[in-house]
């Protein structure tokens, strides 16, 4: 007969299945702390969503009279417009894999090209968006002392908004990053046995 | 007698001694991996302090003449100084930990505040390295339809040496906020024996 310690150590498998380090994702315990695990990425992907989204939009709009200046002038603007459009395309995409994910207990993907995407992925985007953003407001700063905003203070408002709202779509995009990230490097030391 | 699979799953130890997860560490293999790691990780904290520390030095150093526009007439130009300046020190501060770590194979500080100091540390100054940078960037691009570079080129110069400078120290701080993740992932994986 077995010793308690050595069934417990097998995780409580029988013989026949010595626990690799996989088998542990199956446990109803587990696949319940995976269950919210994926939630709270879901929760952060559909925030970074709304707020890409809106600050898109914003800067898109940003220009309705042909008098007035236009967000396509100015460099730094069109890569705020264009990142957020990005990060918002790339989070609604996320999000379907996100919810793909909770209903079926599968990744969308094989699950190693899955967490390394998303990852990735996160990881890129975050820093985009973040270059993005502050680069338009390094601009929009500057345009405050010329006669931009005196002729069009409405434009330097919107960019403004549209700029604050891109910034917290990034701390959204980041807080995924984080998430995704640990998942890569539960991935690797849980399935490729690689230990520090 | 134990079964040879009761004898695997038990990791090759007696009985009395069931694999903690941190056991692990102490094997030669594990101290030989965990030595090219930090190896690793203390060539790109080098490289992060030479590119960041010289960057700083050259917008520190772009107003020789009070005639000509200086750096700290510029907003999105101090933050650029300011932001290298502190990821040097930091740098040369982390590299102080790392060698400590590959001649002692201790951490300088606690294990748990160790990690997560390093972690934390590197994802914040690479986001405000970036940051700094973008906005420079930025402002650089601005600058150069203005009569500020007519008037002096060489201004115009060495702030975009020193804001490429400042890209080049934000490539290799991020790499060690992705090795430094990857352990933060390893210490909570490993000792608290969260598994997803």
């Amino acid at each position: 007969m077995r010793s308690p310690q050595a069934e417990a150590a097998a995780g409580g498998f029988g013989n026949e299945t010595p626990p690799l380090p996989g088998t542990r994702f199956r446990s109803t315990v587990s696949l319940h702390k995976l269950r919210r695990f994926n939630i709270l990425i879901l929760v952060f992907r559909f925030a970074a969503f709304c707020f890409s989204l809106a600050s898109a939009i914003f800067m898109f709009t940003n220009s309705k009279d042909s008098d007035l200046p236009s967000w396509q002038d100015f460099d730094a603007f069109r890569f705020v417009a264009v990142a957020n459009a990005i990060v918002a395309l790339y989070s609604l995409m996320e999000i379907g894999a996100s919810i793909w994910e909770i209903l079926r207990a599968s990744t969308f993907l094989p699950e190693i090209i899955q967490v390394w995407f998303d990852f990735g992925h996160d990881q890129v985007f975050a820093y985009v968006l973040l270059s993005a953003n502050s680069a338009g407001a390094s601009l929009a700063r500057t345009l405050k002392e010329t006669d931009t905003c005196t002729a069009s203070n409405t434009f330097c408002i919107q960019s403004d908004i549209s700029i604050a709202l891109g910034f917290a779509g990034f701390l959204f995009i980041g807080f995924s990053s984080l998430l995704s990230g640990f998942r890569v490097a539960n991935f690797i030391i849980n399935y490729s046995g690689f230990y520090l």
